[in-house]
C-alpha cells in the first residue's frame, strides 16, 4: 500500500469473538492493521477469536484493550462511525464510497505525526448509542436494501476496510507517473502472460480463407446470396475472441481432421 | 432497486451450509435474490444455512439446486466468476468495481428477455476450478492485501453484490433526468443489436460437450494427459467470444457436417 497508513478499528462492545475475528480477517485482506477492542463483553483473549481470523491472526494478537471509546481514542483525530439507522444528530451523514477519499486524505496529511484516522463499529444487536456517535465526525451509512439493512459486523468491517482500499490504490497510482496508471484503469484487459501470443491478422486472415475453403467444399453455405453474410459472421464471431497463436494452431488441427474425414469418403 | 434485475448468484460446490446462510444474508443486504447451488456438498435443503441468513431467509427458501453447472447457466448469458487466484488462461480479468457497470449494462440489455448476468463464486477452500472459470466471459479478482488474498465465500459475495449495487443506484440517479445514459457504451464487447441475443451458459456447454465427443472419437487430443487441457484451451477461446444464438447455431453447423464426413468412411 505504499506509504499509507490504514485507519485503525475500533469495535465498541462487541459481543462474540467469532465476529471479532471475522473483522480481523476482513481488515486484513484489505491491508489494515490495528484493531482495538472497547470493552469486550466476553473479555480479552477470546479463543473464539483466532479461527476466524484466518490470515489475520496477527491482527487478532496485537489487537488492544481499552475500557471506555474515549481511551481507544487517544491518537485519533478523524473519526468515521457507522450506523445502520438514521439518528437525528447534528453531524454529516456520509456513504462508505465518499468518505474513504477523506480517511486518505486524513492519512497523507496526519500519519507522520501519529494522529489516525479511525473506523469506529458497535456491538453486534445494539449498534452504536448516542454517546459514542456523539464523538464522531462523520456517520456513514450505506445505501443498503431498506428490507435488509443491517450487515454483520465482520460485513461492516469489510464494506469500510474494502471502500478504504480502493481509494488509496486510487490514490498511490494517481500519485504515479501517468504510464503506469492507465494500465491499472484499463479493464477488462487481457492477462500480460508472455506465453501468451496474440494471433496476428495474417494469421487470423489464414485461418478464416482455409475455413471458408473446407465449408464451401462441402456446400455448407447454401445459397450464393447468403454465403458472404455467414462468412463475415463467422469470421466475426472468431475475430471477437481474439485468438492467440496457440489457439489457431489447435483450430487448425481441427480443421486437419475435418479435411481428413471427407478423404474417407 | 428502480427496473435493474440484479445479477443471478451461483455457487459452485459449496461447503458449508452457514456459509450458504451468510451469503444469502449477504445477497439481501445489497438487494439480490436469486441464489443458485451446484451439487452443495452436504445437500439441500441444510439446517445451518437458515440463522445465518437473517433477513435473506427467502432467498435461502427459494434457492435452486443444480447439478452442473451448465444446467445452472441455463438462462446466463454473461457471466463473472470470481477467482482469487490468478490463472494462466487467456481470458479478460477485471476488477469488482470496472465489472459492476458491466453487469448493470448487460440487464439493461437484455433482463426483460429473459436473460441474467450471473455471478459465480467457488468452493470454500478451492475456490473455482478451471473448467468451471472457462464457461465465464471475465474473470474478476479484487485488488486485496497480497499477504491475504483469500475472502471467505460471504465477504466475496458480499463484495460483488454491494460493488453491483453502487453501480445500479449510479446508473439510476444519472438516468433520472434523461434516459441518455447509454449502458451499450459500458459493455465493450456486448453486441448492441436488439436481434443479437447471447447464447446461454447451457448452450455454450452443449456445445462444447459435442465439440469435445466429437474430436474425442477421433482421437484428437492425443494422449489423455493432454486432453483436459486442450478441451478446456478450446472453451477458453470459444467463451472469449461471447458466442450468440445464432453463432452457435452456425458453429454445430459445421460440427454437423464434420459428423457426416466421417460417416462417408
Amino acid at each position: 500500500m505504499g506509504a499509507l497508513t490504514p485507519p485503525v478499528v475500533i469495535l465498541a462492545r462487541p459481543q462474540l469473538g467469532e465476529n471479532i475475528g471475522a473483522a480481523a480477517r476482513a481488515m486484513k485482506n484489505c491491508g489494515l492493521t490495528d484493531l482495538r477492542l472497547v470493552d469486550p463483553r466476553d473479555g480479552w483473549p477470546n479463543l473464539a477469536a483466532l479461527p476466524m481470523a484466518a490470515a489475520g491472526k496477527d491482527i487478532i494478537e496485537s489487537a488492544k484493550v481499552y475500557k471506555t471509546l474515549g481511551d481507544a481514542l487517544h491518537d485519533v483525530t478523524f473519526l468515521v462511525a457507522t450506523s445502520a439507522r438514521p439518528r437525528d444528530m447534528a453531524k454529516p451523514v456520509s456513504d462508505p464510497r465518499s468518505v474513504a477519499p477523506l480517511l486518505v486524505g486524513h492519512h497523507e496529511q496526519f500519519t507522520d505525526s501519529g494522529r489516525y484516522a479511525g473506523l469506529l463499529f458497535g456491538a453486534e444487536r445494539s449498534g452504536l448509542d448516542n454517546d459514542e456517535l456523539a464523538l464522531a465526525d462523520i456517520i456513514v451509512q450505506a445505501d443498503l436494501n431498506p428490507e435488509a439493512t443491517s450487515l454483520n459486523l465482520a460485513q461492516a468491517v469489510f464494506l469500510m476496510a474494502w471502500e478504504w482500499r480502493v481509494a488509496a490504490l486510487h490514490h498511490i497510482a494517481a500519485a504515479k507517473p501517468a504510464e503506469t496508471v492507465s494500465s491499472k484503469t484499463m479493464s477488462p484487459k487481457m492477462p500480460t502472460d508472455s506465453e501468451i501470443i496474440p494471433a496476428t491478422g495474417s494469421a487470423r486472415d489464414f485461418f478464416f480463407t482455409r475455413l471458408e475453403k473446407i465449408l464451401d467444399e462441402r456446400h455448407f453455405f447454401g445459397s450464393p446470396e447468403m454465403a458472404p453474410v455467414v462468412k463475415r459472421n463467422l469470421r466475426t464471431y472468431f475475430t471477437r475472441g481474439t485468438p492467440t497463436e496457440q489457439e489457431l494452431n489447435t483450430l487448425h488441427g481441427i480443421l486437419t481432421l475435418f479435411e481428413q474425414g471427407k478423404g474417407l469418403g
